[in-house]
């Protein structure tokens, strides 16, 4: 078979909702395969329906175990459900306690039901260029709802949750510090806060404190005002009040054109960070072979590093 | 008094070694003043004498006292002395208790010494642009020695204190984790190793420990071993010792070339980090206009990131 064929293969499938060719095509994402440009081509018409559910926390506060249990509600609907997961720290990812897995078998024979965990180490542009093709490839995949499990610390980590239609953010009582643990742009982030192991001792006083910071801290339009949604995920619980609450804000924000909005946002951001990556990708090819020479000739003084710069630049 | 008059004022005075002129000028590098690329021109021709020793630690460890004593040491010889703080954990910095603001007091009528912390927050290009250019007007302005203080901990930190000539880095004993507290990084760029507070409890212990790991960690050629130089900089002791391990590895460096290769490799860090910046600068003013029709049309499916990036880009 021809690599082109083998492409036009993987699309077909993805199309055709495959799990096995969905997995390929996200390995290749992962990997930056030379494919892609022609893979995402191909599969553009069909993008642009899947609602992507952002799901943040500090390890510990039971992000996965929430994925589990939203996958479990929204099955019930009868959704498609993806679960994409960048974050190190999950189970999903590899590091998962038996437990964990256990439930995670829950789904693992639902033709309906993706979950895939995503490594971006090293990558050029990293989880900036590989999250939102990942979630492409879901929604190609005629995947209705993805939920995207992100660790809530690091600036491109809070940028990358900040890309889903709605973002849950996650907290647990006996979090050491609790909301302090939290760094302050998680707040930020928040469209609903998720109190998970609500059953946990320091429940009550942790909705407190949240309800006083998200206060200080929100800076959303006036007509959302963030909820605080307590759950016991473990247990299923709360989880359909999460549902609601869900629903609540894609309706809301598909009323004022928000979603839209947001949406036309993350796409901005995609087309940049892959046009930069290709700028810096050329620049390192045309550019390495005299900047030796303007090198020596700076580090001598007989030339200046911008103009060294600039001679590089208009080289390209 | 025109701006380039202004401008060519400031470049003669930096030259004559007028301490408030390079304060002028690493203020204008702070703030990325489009005066640079002129400045550097012209600066250009005095550039290529100073020797940069690089002084790196946790905080903590005595980097801004070994400074201080080191400035001693290199003015007892004559050499005029510049120190460079990039270090946001310095007293240099702003952060000192009182008893580093007096002794940096010793220096602070001598004309032949200036003291200069600089602040990088959110400046693109970070560190990586800031630095060389400063340590490039510290050169122009007839310093002997410039000695660059960084904080020992973060990526871009360690390639920083790397860009010095002869690199030192700094451990404490008593300082919790020992050895284990420095970055594995911070093993490998060292040129020469210095044991401060070399007075109190640990400090042998942490010699034999740092022996075993330089050992291990180090990636130097064969005809530099790094010694471990044991000082009290509060007192003074100790420093020139470190001063002559300095002198040799310079001497070692020198007659292997190695000293000139590691300049050339620092100019063109510094080259490919401007060009960079630049390319990334005119994409943004130029590719804004399109860009956010070209995210719509992807965000609906009309058209795919890949070939979005390709418009922007070829559209320079």
């Amino acid at each position: 078979m021809s690599e082109d064929g083998e492409v036009h293969d993987v699309v077909a499938a993805v199309r055709a909702g495959n799990p096995r060719a969905l997995g390929r095509l996200i390995s290749w994402i992962e990997n930056a395969s030379p494919a892609l440009p022609v893979v995402m081509k191909e599969l553009a018409p069909d993008t642009g329906r899947a609602h992507v559910v952002g799901l943040t926390g500090a390890p510990g506060v039971g992000k996965s175990t929430t994925a589990t249990s939203l996958v479990r509600a929204l099955r019930a609907r009868g959704e498609r459900v993806g679960v994409l997961a960048v974050d190190p720290s999950s189970p999903f990812s590899g590091g998962a306690l038996l437990g964990d897995r256990i439930r995670m078998q829950e789904h693992a024979l639902d033709p309906d039901v993706y979950i895939r965990s995503m490594a971006t180490r090293g990558h050029l542009g990293g989880l900036a260029v590989t999250t939102p093709q990942a979630l492409r490839a879901f929604d190609a995949a005629r995947f209705d709802t993805v939920i995207l499990e992100t660790v809530g610390v690091g600036q491109s980590e809070l940028e990358v949750a900040e890309t889903a239609d709605t973002v849950l953010v996650l907290l647990a009582p006996g979090m050491g510090d609790g909301i302090q643990a939290a760094k302050a742009g998680i707040l930020e982030i928040g469209d609903i806060f998720v109190v998970n192991k609500s059953d946990r001792e320091g429940a009550q006083a942790l909705i407190r404190e949240l309800r006083t910071m998200i206060a200080l801290a929100h800076r959303r339009p006036r007509d959302w005002k963030p909820p605080i949604v307590s759950t016991v995920a473990y247990e299923h619980r709360g989880i359909d009040d999460l549902l609601e609450a869900v629903d609540q804000f894609r309706a809301a924000q598909t009323t004022t054109g928000r979603a839209l909005r947001r949406r036309v946002a993350r796409a901005r951001r995609e087309v940049e960070t892959i046009a930069l990556a290709k700028l810096r990708s050329e620049f390192q090819l045309n550019g390495a072979a005299g900047l030796d020479d303007l090198a020596e000739a700076v580090s001598r003084g007989e030339l200046d590093p911008y103009a060294a710069a600039d001679r590089v630049v208009v080289g390209r």
